[in-house]
C-alpha cells in the first residue's frame, strides 16, 4: 500500500487534482490518499469548499506526491519556505507526479534540472522561466523522467495518472479504471493535440 | 448570472462534480457555484476532504441543479424526506443537470417519467429500476430532454456540461473552456462508446 500525498495551496486547480484522485481512488488496494499543505488547515478554492489539510510535518509515509496546478502557483514559485519544503519531500519521495502548472513548483526546487518535463500549454513560457535548465517538452500529454512524471494541463492529469498505474500495477488495471470512470484515456503521452 | 446549486451527499463521486465544476468556475460572468447538502454540514467522502454545505433550506437562489453520482445514491433513492427535497428543489429549478447515477435520484423524483435519460452504464440496470416509467437511453454520452440533462458514468458529466454551455451560452465559450482544460471536448451527445 502507497500513501499518495496530494499537494494542496490556496488558488489550486480542482480537476488537476480530482482527476488522479477519482483514478487513485478506485485501487484503494495499493493507494491510500492524503492531503497536505504547508501549514495545514483549510485551503481557499473558488468556489469556497472547507476542504482541509494536515500539515507537510505531519506526513508520515512519503511515497508517492501528486503536486497540482493553478492560479496559486504564480506566488508560490517566490515563497522559498514552499519551495524548500517541496524539494525535500520530492527528495524523498518514490515518485513525484505533477498535473498543469504544478510542474513550474517542481522545476523551482532544481530536482528537474536535466530532466525531460512539460507542462500546461496556455501557461507554458511562464513555467519554463521558473526552470530554464529544465528540458521542456512542449508536443506530450506528459513526459516520464526517472521518477518524475510530469502532464500538460488540467485534464492530461487524468491521463498521466491512468499511465502510472499503468507503469507501476498493470494496463489492465488502467482499462479498468477508465471503463469505471467511461472515460476514453489516451494512453500513447507523445499524443498531445495542444501542443505546437 | 446563474446560481448552479450542487447537490451533495455523503459518497458521492468527486469526479462527477469537479469535473463540472471545473467546466463552470472558468465561467464566472455566467455562474456562481454553491454546495448544498439535505442538512448541511461536512460531507463524508474518500478520502476525507472536509466539504462543507449549507443546508437545502438555506438556497435562495434556485437556478440550475447539479446532482452527482456514487456510492452514497444506493441509500439516498430509499430516503424519502431526500426526495421530496429534490423534487421540490428540481421542479422549481430552471434547469437539472445529473451525472452518473444522480439520474437515480432524479428518477425516483418521478420527474422524469415519460421523459429520455441516460445514466452510468455499469450500473444501468440498478438505475433503471429506480424509474421504471422513464425513457431510459442506454447508448448516449448525455440526454437532454426539456430542462433536464442526463449525462452518462462520471467523465460523461464534462462532456455533459460543455454540451450545457453551449446550449445555453455559446459553443465558442465551451471550445474555450476545453482548450483551457487541455480537454478533447466529446461534443456529439450520441457518440457513447461505452453504451451498448
Amino acid at each position: 500500500m502507497k500513501n499518495i500525498n496530494v499537494i494542496l495551496f490556496d488558488g489550486f486547480t480542482f480537476l488537476d487534482v480530482f482527476g488522479p484522485v477519482e483514478v487513485f481512488v478506485h485501487l484503494d488496494k495499493h493507494f491510500k490518499i492524503n492531503f497536505f499543505s504547508q501549514n495545514g488547515g483549510s485551503i481557499l478554492t473558488n468556489p469556497r469548499t472547507g476542504i482541509q489539510t494536515k500539515s507537510f510535518g505531519e506526513i508520515e509515509q512519503n511515497d508517492i506526491l501528486l503536486v497540482p496546478g493553478g492560479f496559486g502557483t504564480r506566488e508560490l514559485v517566490n515563497d522559498e519556505d514552499f519551495i524548500r519544503k517541496l524539494k525535500e519531500l520530492a527528495n524523498r519521495g518514490e515518485y513525484v507526479l505533477t498535473v498543469c502548472t504544478g510542474s513550474a513548483l517542481l522545476a523551482k526546487t532544481g530536482l528537474l534540472n536535466n530532466r525531460n518535463a512539460t507542462s500546461n500549454k496556455l501557461a507554458f513560457d511562464w513555467v519554463t522561466k521558473q526552470g530554464p535548465e529544465v528540458n521542456w517538452i512542449r508536443k506530450a500529454r506528459w513526459v516520464v523522467d526517472g521518477k518524475y512524471y510530469t502532464s500538460s494541463g488540467v485534464s492530461a492529469g487524468i491521463d498521466m495518472s491512468l499511465g502510472f498505474v499503468s507503469d507501476t500495477i498493470s494496463k489492465d488495471a488502467s482499462i479498468q479504471v477508465s471503463k469505471f470512470l467511461e472515460y476514453i484515456w489516451n494512453e500513447d503521452k507523445d499524443n498531445d493535440l495542444f501542443g505546437k
